[in-house]
């Protein structure tokens, strides 16, 4: 930390391993990532988001509005009492005074130092006419609002950012007001004057423009926060930063209200991998598709398929023309190593992949199908077949490995298929009781080395009796099963292509502790879907343990 | 069309209300697109695109590949005969021909001829690592494979453009052969050169510097084809376009390899409300939200709810202190009337918003709430409760509206629940016989109209023979229901915060032919929380239906 401040009684030590100050990675998930539709954060889900971003080693974690609501208010006081912090300051926000009052005897402001953050952005309006229609005052009582509140803070000891709402709008409308807002609180003793594209509808050779006037117009150090209403959040933010910003506000997976935010993680993997500058400490980039994907599980959203950088398919390669290319050189087909950001190289088997494709995934599998043409060709029609049925393997590795080494024993000296168990039979009853409680409970039939195997039991939902029940009748046979547990179900209805009717594709994704398989079904209803899912799950995890397949 | 070259026979008229020739929208979801992880096309979901392109009023559509695969080969020959474009061309693709072969002889360049498309894209090596690892060919040999292809196709009355695949890697590695390739191709007829992003690492300062240097240098007109593998494919598309190109590639909601293409929806609205700039026929960028969400169904993926101008929430306002000051003014908190691209502002109800946002929701719903602070209460109260539960009424608005009809009843004179009829109780049950077939059985118990209701049916899945049976239950009393259909459903499954276990959410839409309504159900069961979405689905239908509630 170089600024001249007193740093709040809180921090008067930096964290340990703290990243230099001379370039910001302010995060602000936490609060303005928590507006977007379909968030909704527990103070438990925030003190967990806060410590992967921590680890991942953001310098600063804007964590709420102290004061605003009790959720916010109760995360700074647990965070101070149950995080020790690494590498990031917490950061509370909160608004300048109110118009006509005293900042001293604003409670607003009180609650941003009773939450003891050491750093506070201030939010503050840059545009004329959010001043007058919003917030119903003047021009000059605005600017002194910013300058009481900032010089009151900064006397309290604490480093104050002050956020230009609107500042890109009002800019248009009023540049001189704008930059004498920056003035104000530059004067004052904000640290970093934070220039907001609010609404979302700016674009990056225009963000360059406007930052680069306002750096040399009034010397200021400038941040940026973008919202990606033209679908140009990350490129906004590198475009201020190509102009002199030097502090950088983003969130996770560009969660935020409407289209979201300025996405953390690409804009931190451009600054480290295409401006070559370090804005994480030493080793964090490798963990950031981990840290992506662990904060979506928190916010409880899927983690974007297609993300830049840490989506699954972001290094994922389909076509045919790339699948035979990528055997000669693969650097040739990729923008960076996706190893550098924790991610990797995907062969994807579909029906618009030929042999090539197939071949590559056997290899990644550790099969070799270079020598059987005629193998490859009845994996190729197999796959073909099974996806025009609704199968899809491209997210389901286990049944595609299931598929392919029942093909390699048929084709092998017994060419028996590839079965630890066959199902005659099963039923699922589902009843919702007067008094509003359900009952659900399966039967299956099933023959096992040679044995018939009858079991029924309960569960919380149809599924889960099924998947009871099927393992009740096998774990006396295969003890192994004991140690898998469905970790992850997913349903999506497939529509039939010309109004026939809609299919049910169930993904089950199962853990035995040492790694995680994902396996699909595909029928004409949940259930039965559901149970394929659940035949391929238990057989890939006996094939994964080792176990020999019976004859 | 402004070139010189005669156009194919298929083509010899231009299509009425073309659009104009100096800056081409070219789009390639149904090559480029298609190579997603996850898309998988039938011949007849091409030609429902094109028809959703060429009524968006692209300039180009890119088909596929004849001659690479039967079913891009059966694309061409029935757009050919099912399809009158009204604005756009249709655009075949393919490669330069073989290194060592006579074009004349090369199939692959015959598959274009016989397509009948009247424009040719050609893809063409401007890296040199890509001209010997993958070509295999010399540099020079690259270049008479280029000149020769163009200028043969030309010559049969096709209009070219020529894709520089790995343009910018290539001319980052080697300038000057990057530039030769664009002459050559330029001088050999070809009327655009494109120069692509393929591998998607550029950034936008980068791309305008190039393109400038590629333009002033060679004299080409010139277009782009950028990936998103950093986050900023729609940035550098506008990025290539400030610096002079005129033709821009794209794909529909940007789906495309890896982490997808530049997005044809964002790129084009830029174009027309934020550069000003006409590249569409008249009224058509107001079809920009219904386009896209159409595509999305064909390809059969969920529209992204936060794509930038036509997500569901692109336009949506959660934030408290947002809703309070949206009531002065929408236009301060929106970059653009989402009227214009087909979209609408939204409000949320969420556990995040106060009573402000309720009464908005209110409102819309054409419910004036102003007046009571108690229901009002009474309302955020239910809905923070049930949204603490895994209900979302964010995506139900149906189930909202239902909530608060009935806080309003039971305000009212009479206080009654807003009840269309009560449920004893159900049982579904599923059973897989030996022979691979299912059996759905589903019994429902009601009370409607002061009589009891036994009904029992069958379906193809569990939640459809509840549905059955729920209707033939209800129908004799409540023939409103023949006109309601189910036309989406969708489950989440929610994970317990600590580990308490799963529940499960079923958001299910519901059509009366003259429009949409969504409820939500959420319970420990995918069954139990479907009867519960269904159960508000037809209660909204009939209070929609003007059905008077029973007492």
């Amino acid at each position: 930390m170089t600024d001249a401040h007193d740093p709040a009684p809180s921090a008067a030590v930096l964290p340990a391993g703290a990243v230099p100050d001379d370039f910001h990675v302010f995060d602000t998930t936490l609060r303005d990532g928590a507006q977007r539709e379909g968030i909704n954060l527990t103070v438990a889900d925030k003190l967990t988001i806060a410590r992967h971003l921590d680890d991942f080693g953001v310098g600063f974690i804007e964590g709420g509005w102290p004061g605003a609501n009790p959720r916010d208010t109760e995360f700074f006081q647990r965070a101070r009492e149950e995080i020790t912090f690494r590498h990031a300051q917490l950061v509370a926000f909160g608004a300048t005074r109110k118009a006509g009052v005293r900042v001293e005897n604003d409670p607003q402001v009180a609650a941003l130092l009773a939450s003891q953050a050491p750093v506070v952005t201030l939010v503050a309006k840059s545009h004329l006419g959010h001043v007058e229609l919003a917030l119903r005052t003047t021009p000059e009582e605005n600017l002194a609002m910013i300058r009481d509140t900032v010089a009151y803070l900064v006397a309290q000891g604490r480093r104050v950012f002050l956020d230009c709402e609107h500042f890109f709008d009002g800019y248009a409308l009023d540049p001189a007001y704008a930059k004498q807002v920056v003035r104000t609180a530059s004067e004052a003793g904000a640290d970093v004057v934070v220039l907001c594209d609010t609404n979302g509808g700016m674009l990056p050779a225009q963000v360059t423009a406007v930052v680069r006037t306002v750096l040399a117009d009034t010397g200021a150090r400038l941040g940026i926060h973008a919202q990606d209403d033209t679908g140009c959040a990350v490129a906004n933010t590198l475009a201020a930063v190509d102009a002199g910003a030097t502090h950088v506000q983003c969130t996770a997976n560009g969660y935020g209200e409407r289209v979201g935010n300025s996405n953390l993680f690409p804009v931190v993997a451009a600054l480290e991998l295409k401006y070559g500058r370090r804005v994480l400490p030493e080793g964090k980039l490798a963990e950031t598709t981990r840290i992506s994907h662990a904060i979506a599980e928190v916010v409880n959203l899927t983690p974007s398929t297609h993300q830049p950088y840490v989506g699954v398919s972001a290094f994922a390669h389909k076509a045919g023309l790339h699948a035979s290319a990528i055997k000669v050189d693969p650097d040739l087909y990729q923008h960076i190593d996706p190893a550098l950001v924790g991610n990797s190289m995907r062969m994807l088997v579909s029906d618009m992949a030929g042999r090539a494709s197939i071949e590559l995934k056997g290899k990644e599998l550790g099969i070799d199908l270079g020598g059987d043409r005629e193998l490859v060709g009845r994996v190729v029609d197999r796959v073909k077949e099974r996806e025009s049925a609704g199968y899809t393997y491209e997210a389901a590795d286990a049944s595609f490995e299931l598929l392919l080494r029942d093909e390699l024993r048929r084709a092998g000296a017994g060419g028996t298929p590839l079965r630890y168990f066959t199902v005659e039979s099963w039923r699922a009853i589902v009843e919702d009781r007067p008094d509003g409680t359900h009952a659900n409970e399966a039967t299956v039939k099933l023959w096992a080395k040679g044995e018939r195997i009858v079991a029924t039991a309960e569960g919380n939902g149809p599924v889960n009796a099924l998947d009871r029940a099927l393992r009740v009748g096998l774990e006396r046979i295969y003890p192994e099963l004991a140690a898998m547990e469905l970790v992850d179900y997913k349903v999506r209805i497939l529509e039939g292509a010309l109004g026939t009717g809609s299919i049910t594709r169930v993904l089950v994704s199962t853990s035995d502790g040492r790694g995680e398989w994902s396996t699909v079904g595909v029928a004409e209803n949940v259930i039965a879907a559901s149970w394929q899912a659940l035949d391929d799950a238990y057989a890939y995890g006996l094939l994964r343990a080792g176990v020999e397949p019976q004859e």
